[in-house]
């Protein structure tokens, strides 16, 4: 598959360039899968826009489409916050399961999923886990922020937390106008707590560790995050890819 | 809520910006529902693209938000076209009635389902006649091809079939670069007929009258007939939330 | 049976009469089903009560006697309307079966469903259907309004619509007191429109064709098309009963 | 809501009278329930003539609208006499369920089963039970013939059997023209006895007392108790109304 | 395939012979289904036999195998009479399916459902619409009667109705001895009417237009109406079969 | 019921002769079921042509009608092999006890399986158990392998096997031109051993002894056979009705 191809979204490419492309050319496909929640003074669409930021920046290196973005997710202890809408566990399950059986049917072998919010994780991994048994087909879920945890590190010196340091970075690569650094407040943060869990969680950003995590808006320095985790993200499917090649 | 507003898209809100704006400012969203199917020489995702194209013009005029687009629908006669995708109805039902239960949760109080697909029509409408009795909120469905046929007919003399006159023409108004006409022969297009129910449909253009659908791809007409059905379609939504605030 | 019959309402027969009556005289039964819902400027009960006038009417005639009314049925999309009230229809449909199952225990061999609400016609079809299979009985569901279309056309000049020409009209015979003309202005009315599915509908009353429909309060029209409907409803199900006869 | 209101019957209010009542002026109402049984020579709808007649009597002085009659109940030992129905217990109150629900949605925040039979008491109080939970509505359940069981007394000197004094009684009222006094045996009554349960009951007045029960068919007596029963069931609903209103 | 094939009849191959025809030779195959219910004067089979009837006459030119007839389907309206028998909807369903998948598990690639029965219709589109999904098989339901309406329109003039011309027609064809002509009286023809159902509906000659679709015993247009049938079914087959092969 | 009788399938009759038939002349009916599976040298449809055969050559001794074939049913070990067609067992079970109880409600008090398929057997006996108390039909199911054991050895001086011996004849008898003598090898035969379950089963042909019920293809003794199989058949049918007719 040349890099000129026109475009790597499957919504945009008509039936008869389809067939051209899959399996023969491209059997692998990434589907990012997100929520809307409140994400401190980043829009609610958060979780979609960063996998789909990525998505956008690996397709090409990992010669896979890319699929619609699944918005609507599982979220939890944010939503009571204004804006946060949520999907019941076993329903957004389904839903991607049978989303993913038809990517099967249609002839994908492979299936990248771009996760955005850590409440889709475990609903994820069971429609992984059972994909093979039902379709044959190879699939992974990618958790970026914890693959990228190192990454993180790298360019701030410490690790993310929800809403803070790395997701605000994220967003303000593809999407600056949306990161409302003004309304920025100290106190919308709050340090997650062993022995405490309140819905709402009593912050929209959420810290991990005393004084780490608190969003920083320095474009150079975000980009340099996307790049870091791009090159990640796709090294690491890569790598996997390599490695499924070898067990048939 | 002034015309001056940043975006009307609720992925590109932060929270805080939607507890100024819902409900008191606005208590309307729009919804955008496609699948993704075989259209002849669009693109696979035809269907969810000319619903988001509508929400972006008639957001404004009728003082509504926008969700993010649900793209996985009910596909099925045209599913082993090459890139059709599908939901089983029972689970797309469902996942989309969670996601406007949700919506009514976080303070809208009326919901559009903007379709852009036949085969989620009945799901859509199972889902809006239950919303009330279940969370009180108004709904309505649009299907704007039914909706709009006489807007399709005093532009071109006759109305549209599936991937033919009129989807055709919506798509290329925000999507040029996706509307292959050099691909397009008159036999991807197939009449319908009594008696016969076929999978796969044995054309992915579907005309449902003699000698009438086919695609045009005159640019002119077709952003005349954006213009039309935009027209319609704001018109409508106003005049059914006017007399929606009548009733109570 | 002769005409002197006493009453024809089952409720007010005691069993030794029944035992007198049923099935050796009277093997049929007539079963008003409506709901409760907006209709206009009439009573939120008119889809019970116009039923309730046509068999008190035709009891006699067809020789049956009249069940208790079902007074809550299949409403949706005036559901949010003041006063409208619905159970889900598998409840309705489960509810009515036993119903019906339990008149052909009692020893009748035909049963008719005299229908007021649209909303139900699926539900009691379903039932019909399966009664036979059941319980061996006989059974027809009425929607006067579909059979009696010709009659209103006769009387009126054109057809009914929801809350129109023709409910209206038949609830003014038996019940003028509820008909409110006075509260009656033409925006209550909303043309039904292809492509345009609301709850709840933006009007109480709903007209199917462009300009026709609008009630009429002449009484004597009223007068006129009740007896019309009557003859045609008694005339159908009497031919019916000769047609069951001569098949076993 | 002043007396000179034109009707307490849902049925016959218009979506716009009931806007002005529901749930400002009334937010109580009242729902008859029975079922179809033989009652020794009293109609086979007694059990719903009953909770009607006390219904339209005490609408007024609780300040409540009345609800159209659930006539088809749960029919136990006569069910084998001609001319009784039942229902399936868990279809009857999930129909009945729907049906309040339905209530509390229309805007009611207090709901009273008037209930004309003992077989339907315990699905009653299940339904009404959940009801709060479900929808937040308080509700109750009277059985007329065990709450006024000291007025009978008062009147007759003992109570009063299924089909004996006081349900003869009270039919007597409103529909002397069913009461076929001509018609009455002693041997109709049978002697409920511990140790013995038998369908079809041996008899379709059951006494429960020896000697005790049998009807008594003088009107002036009727009258008597009808006045007594409804003004103990109104001073009982406004007393727990009165008490319902402290809790929140 | 050569023509001088001894059989089509999948029943009259050995499995060595379906080795060496399956996919290779031939990968399409019909199954006519219908039910057994009263048709007028022809026999309880009638809708077994046309579809048995066009199967056999188009296996050649369609160049397919015969699977053996499903002869139990859903019977609804004319359950009642006599002979007539039924399959609830969701049984008939999963049986055709589950043959449907094992033609698949088989070797077929495309699968031709003959229907001769309206009430089969619904469900044989579900099943068709699913097996994509579940077995990657292309599928047709022909309801014959619907698809060949020009051609019986060319030979009578009129259309047919339900054991009518058409119907009556084509079993003449090839059982000539079960058509009872003077046993025929137009009273066993019963024109169906909006608002009316009925089970078992008036008459076991259904007419869906005034004054046409009453049976003709001319052979000589029957002979003409077989042919003509045949030949759009065939050409209709041979042409989704072409369409069909441009797909993937 | 004379032995005029035109014609003793259902299927040919029509409901004007079966009314007169059923259940005065004729209640009992012959239901032929059986399977689409490899048979050595035999069609794929041994299992349904057999008890056809049989059904067609008793139902005058037995008088009863002949219902049609259900054709698919449960295949197992041999379901691999070319041809070969299979539906669930409780598929199966459910779709020809409704096919039974239709036919109860039709009039037949008897009912007789004729069973042509051993992996039939527990699901027919299992609809046999259940309706007498569904349906009050008397019932009973035929393995004519089973039941003729000693017919086959006075024939053939041994028993016959799967394929073997007596399928073949049977078929030989009605379908000559099916049974492929020359593609005949012993090889083809397999002898069942215990501790060995294989799918596919190694053989077409499944032998149960050392070198007994390969199959024979003299005509003579196939005929032979055929006359004392129905013989047999029709003797324990007749058996059992007379003893049935003595329980009630």
């Amino acid at each position: 598959m040349k890099t000129t191809l026109r475009t790597r979204k499957l919504e945009e490419l008509n039936w008869m360039e389809f067939r051209r492309l899959v399996p023969k050319k491209a059997d692998a496909v990434l589907v990012p899968v997100g929520t809307i929640e409140a994400h401190g003074v980043t829009g609610l669409g958060t979780d979609n826009q960063i996998p789909s930021s990525i998505a956008e920046r690996i397709a090409e290196p990992v010669k896979a489409l890319i699929a619609p973005t699944i918005h609507y997710g599982i979220t939890r202890t944010l939503l009571p916050y204004p804006g946060s809408l949520t999907v019941p566990p076993e329903i957004f399950e389904r839903y991607v399961a049978e989303v993913a059986a038809s990517l099967a049917v249609a002839g994908f072998r492979r299936i990248v999923f771009l996760n955005g919010h850590g409440g889709n994780t475990e609903a994820l991994k069971n429609v992984s886990s059972r994909l093979y048994r039902d379709k044959q087909v190879y699939s992974m879920v990618i958790d970026w922020w914890s693959l990228c945890d190192e990454e993180v590190r790298q360019v701030y010196g410490h690790t993310g937390g929800h809403a803070g340091t790395d997701e605000t970075a994220l967003v303000q690569v593809d999407h600056p106008e949306q990161v409302h650094s003004r309304e920025y407040k100290k106190k919308l943060a709050f340090l997650a707590q062993p022995g405490l869990a309140a819905v709402p969680f009593p912050g929209s950003i959420i810290l991990y560790k005393q004084g780490e995590g608190y969003p920083d808006f320095d474009p150079a320095k975000a980009e340099q995050l996307m790049t870091a985790v791009c090159a990640k993200v796709a090294a690491t499917v890569l790598d996997v890819f390599a490695r499924w090649s070898r067990i048939r």
